[in-house]
């Protein structure tokens, strides 16, 4: 497909861009296969504002004609009005919406029905990330940060109860998983294929944390498949008894309440009965996915944006949403499981039913709440790439639109954006544990909609080996660990603890994110100056005193 | 009077100590005219904990007798029982709840009894800070930041059509006016008097802010007595005349409701008729005060103890309390005063009823807004010097007793703490524009209800200088302004702006002053970490680069 064939009008001159924190301009605006390009023709710098098309997540269009009102239309009505200008509104993925004015009701329409084509193109080989050449960065060389083969080669003490497994080679035992695994030393492949026949989306349990201090470890798998009718799988017992070893028990966290993972086996899932697997012991903590925290999302973005300038109102709206119970559900559930791991001794899986989204939020979370090794720069990068892009959550399917768009909801759920919220939340309570500034987590809020980098395409390793994005394209944990970046994307405060870093859950104690929910408004703008004074400060500091820094 | 006739038993051994933050500890209790002092006999180092009686504002009593079960119980039935233990929970003004277990029942009654006595004195001079006398401060020298005589001579401009007036110098024309007030320079003092006697409690209109880019001004007075017959003062439409002198017009912003301000004249009270003060242009902006004001810190406070770990009971109790929504209301009126000044280059009348609540906290934070010389730290101490001890806010009155408090409500209300949370908001949302820490914020907002300093005694100058409180006590504001405390209090980013600082009203951006409310939970104790961190690199680093700092 070529994308000229989607664009009628490249090139409108006398447009005007109104954009959050800045003075309305007027300028040239550019649409290309990828971007929107706005070139200030007033300004003598010549600012540009260059959009990716992918970062858009709905327009709307009104028209002014001559007679002066203004109204928003469909296609189907535009008739010859050459006198009327348009305007386009565009709403981001990262929450921003821009205002587009455009003279011409033709070239308005033509430029609103490219954005709106361009924009939501899912075949993944023609995204933007495949034509990505900066001349600063090299297709050469490691692709992303750590291999499992590597985690598993760097993880003291783990050899003597586990090993790596290569019976996912093909993709063909557990299509979201990687090609590596770690699994009971004592389980053999044969084993694991069976096991996997036996759980939603073949996610057998593999090993996900190995806390050096005890050996006690995190697994996570999808939900095992007993079904109405109770089927067992002794493989499935003999692998999760060899999770726990010679220990007396370990704790399964199911993150659906009870009764859901009862109806479950009305559809062919279900949960570990205590008969068969009488060494664990099973808790419920029911945690909101899906098309519910979509609909969480919505209505807080729409709370945030609310003009009303009514406290009660925008409290009740807060309220509402829902989302900072998801915040305090999710966080309450990763500190059961540190709990479980680094006070109780006890070893954890983690499973709700495909294993893909609560999971790997709750696994996420309590690692970086025991292990120290998990809050530098560095370890928090390596965390999402092993917990998030190769164990195998569907960013393609859950990142296609964020909190604005009108398309009809698929498999959209923004899991990962309420892993950054539960992170900027830890990020708050401990300012000085971790390594990482919040724009590192606002740059990844954002990558995960719409990047340059391909990261966070395709739903799976198996997807991403098929299209050769590993070739094909850019690595973002690479490109935020060179030198400039990583400066802006550390911590000037970070000063480490080998301790456990218990989030307070309170109500209380948690917070709307302010700096990616009200990142587009002028306030916020003043706390970025803020830390910018911060780190500027300690940059100079560090000239002075090298021995420190 | 004795204290010691309210002290049946002066020292208990083998008490329990539980505060926030802290594990328990066990020590001795020691009770004084004016301090509950516990030292713990098994810390090597021997701390102490010295809690001033005037910060308590309730207590409660609680007794385990021998069958162990615990009730709570009034003077009324205590009776023989020695083998019983007693414990006392103090809830301080400063929102800190405090446990004490205490052997013996009879000691438990006693030391409970002497501190409901001893912490409800109301006679001024016997309060602390006449008998506070650190050996590290002197007593001569100057009370205060500055005099309305200094300010006066300080501010450029002013002289041109405004003349300092001691007609007040005897407190007798204007009880809760200091000697020397700023008036136009045309208006003698005998119209003052006759003024005076048209203005509710006195408070004739007086100059607290001389804008010296256009030479606009904010005046403040209380209501005029306009009554249900319309009365009219030829002497006050003078003095108003002359306030916006060859001006075209003036702004009067009343803190009432326009239904309230027509309900006043009920009560002899009311507003400026258009008729007789045609210059003037009244806007009302209700603005809660009083026991609405008083009973929204209760229910704010209740939410924040609230543990039932419930996110949506949190943030319907805290829409419920409507703190915020003052918040915003005082924020948003404040910033149509500095519009109307800064903006519009018009003067600005402010009052409410009595002018000593509502009025001062719009005048104050206008002049936050506008003036940078305000926003340095002895610019600030100065601004809440001029606009709150010597223009008569009744501390005394407002701040008797806080939101624990079971005593019926008299004219207790968190004007002043309302302020400081404002200014906490400012200071939040420009973080670099501000010379002072939240620290500074936080001790102010605990010694206006209990202090060594006898800055926040009495009601009014006139009760100050009967009393000798600039003899007899210190002045928390020098206090603040000693090289070590400057260190603490000062803001260590402050980047200073001539620009006004127009904060943002939107409920999305105004948030609870956690740092305030949340105060003793181990989540701020992070909080403080951080800045702590900060306060130590810029030290560091001031001593690595002196040119800067």
């Amino acid at each position: 497909m070529e994308f000229s064939e989607h664009i009628k009008t490249a090139n409108v001159e006398d447009v005007v861009l109104r954009q959050p924190l800045h003075p309305p301009s007027r300028g040239a605006l550019c649409i290309t296969g990828h971007h929107l390009l706005f070139s200030d023709r007033e300004d003598q710098s010549c600012s540009q504002v260059l959009l990716l098309l992918r970062n858009i997540d709905a327009i709307e269009k009104s028209v002014e004609n001559l007679l002066g009102y203004s109204s928003l239309f469909s296609f189907a009505d535009h008739g010859e009005r050459s006198g009327s200008s348009g305007t386009i509104t565009i709403k981001c993925k990262d929450l921003r919406v821009i205002q587009i004015d455009i003279p011409g009701m033709e070239q308005c329409l033509n430029i609103a029905h490219s954005i709106e084509t361009l924009s939501n193109l899912d075949s993944v080989p023609e995204m933007y990330p495949f034509f990505y050449r900066p001349s600063d960065q090299s297709l050469d060389g490691q692709w992303g940060l750590s291999t499992p083969e590597q985690f598993f080669r760097e993880t003291k003490g783990i050899t003597s109860v586990w090993r790596l497994s290569i019976v996912n080679r093909d993709y063909s035992v557990c299509p979201s998983y990687p090609a590596s695994v770690i699994v009971p030393k004592s389980i053999d492949d044969e084993t694991l294929k069976k096991v996997a026949k036996f759980r939603h989306g073949g996610r057998f349990p593999v090993l996900c944390y190995y806390h050096h201090k005890n050996g006690m470890v995190i697994v996570r798998s999808s939900q095992p498949l007993i079904g109405a009718n109770r089927k067992r799988c002794g493989e499935d017992e003999r692998l999760l008894q060899a999770v726990i070893g010679s220990s007396d028990k370990g704790f399964i966290i199911d993150t659906r309440s009870s009764q859901q993972s009862q109806q479950a086996r009305m559809t062919g899932g279900g949960f570990e009965p205590k008969s068969c697997y009488s060494s664990w012991r099973r808790l419920h903590r029911h945690m909101e996915k899906g098309k519910a925290l979509q609909e969480s999302l919505i209505k807080l973005v729409e709370a945030c944006g609310d003009e009303s300038h009514n406290m009660d109102r925008w409290l009740s709206k807060l309220e509402n949403s829902k989302w900072l119970s998801h915040v305090q559900t999710a966080l309450s559930t990763a500190g059961l499981v540190a709990e479980c791991v680094e006070r109780d001794g006890h070893s954890v899986l983690v499973h709700g039913s495909e294993g893909t989204d609560s999971t790997l939020l709750i696994s996420t979370l309590a690692q970086l709440i025991m292990d120290p090794r998990c809050r530098t720069l560095e370890g928090f990068l390596c965390l999402l790439e092993r917990e998030w892009v190769q164990a195998g959550h569907p960013f393609q399917h859950r990142c296609a639109h964020s909190a604005y768009s009108h398309a009809r909801l698929q498999q959209e759920s923004p899991v990962f954006l309420l892993l950054l919220d539960c992170v900027w939340q830890l990020w708050r309570q401990f300012p000085l544990a971790l390594g990482f500034s919040e724009a590192l987590l606002l740059k990844l809020a954002t990558e995960a909609y719409a990047s340059n980098y391909g990261s966070f395409l395709c739903n799976t390793e198996q997807e991403r080996y098929a299209l050769g994005v590993k070739e094909k394209t850019y690595c973002l944990f690479r490109a935020v660990l060179r030198p400039m970046e990583r400066e802006v994307y550390s911590n000037p405060l970070y000063d480490p603890t080998d301790l456990a870093i218990w989030p307070s859950v309170h109500p209380q104690s948690l917070q709307l994110w302010r700096g990616f929910f009200l990142r587009w408004t002028p306030q916020n703008r003043h706390l970025e100056e803020a830390q910018e004074e911060i780190r500027n400060m300690i940059t100079e500091w560090g000239k002075l005193a090298p021995s420190r820094c």
